[in-house]
């Protein structure tokens, strides 16, 4: 049977158990470039087991809501950050690890000038565009092993806004 | 006096004596969730003398063209990537090294679907989006020295589309 769920404004609070919101908040840690730039410094824990960051492009087609799905995947070997390269909401998709395995998923919606930070090992939907491009900068480990994990939950679930 | 110069086009060839564009080019290095998603992969070189990468948002003023300047900097000790956050083009100067000082600026235009990397010392002017929330991800080194040399040129320059 399909669970509903519904997703929820995407908040640094709501969002820690899974890594950070990447925006603008409160004043900026700096002001640069004669005062007419702030600089928001330092917001993503960045975490590779070996290896080294780099950054990709990634460019997705784009979902409605409802979203119905049932797969979610975590990297054991790093973090991964995504940034809009467009100001249009994406769903985030994540879920609490039990015993290695997922818990019941989360979903929130991004304000269109937000990106994440998903911790490692954090259970997590693929790419979920709502809209625009679909073209996101991702920051993640570079590496040769797959680092990759999926879990298939028994029963979907369809996120509505 | 004021010399007037004018921006063209980014591309990676044009950009390659100052660092790496970074946007979809060419066919994806992968295809992910299930074939909904390119991979572009690994598209900067990440350099960073000491410390670490980190992700900072900066958000900046607008400005417009002709946009006229005389000052440019530079890191020491990382390379540093501009993401924007929104679909709007930006502007970017850049510079040559001549022995210790930059020598006779570029400038290019964003097309709306890119973020450059620039080059761990590169001479380049102040973060100038032309339009949108001014909204960028970047990616540098963090560190507690200063990493910022500075250079003024003795005439402005003005940038025109």
């Amino acid at each position: 049977m399909t669970q509903t769920m519904t997703a929820s404004a995407l908040t640094a609070n709501a969002f820690a158990p899974f890594g950070e919101v990447l925006e603008v908040s409160g004043p900026p840690t700096k002001l640069i470039n004669a005062g007419k730039c702030g600089r928001w410094h330092d917001r993503a824990l960045l975490d590779f087991a070996d290896a080294r960051a780099g950054i990709s492009i990634f460019r997705s087609e784009c979902f409605a809501l409802p979203y119905e799905f049932d797969l979610v995947e975590r990297h054991p070997e790093g973090s991964q950050a995504f940034i809009p390269m467009s100001a249009d909401p994406f769903l985030v998709i994540a879920a609490p690890d039990e015993n290695g395995r997922p818990g019941p998923p989360v979903a929130f919606l991004t304000s269109g000038a937000q990106g994440i930070n998903l911790r490692r090992n954090v259970w997590h939907g693929v790419l979920t565009p709502l809209g625009g491009p679909g073209l996101f900068a991702v920051i993640d480990r570079i590496g040769t092993t797959p680092n990759l994990e999926e879990y298939r939950y028994p029963e979907p679930f369809r996120v509505t806004a």
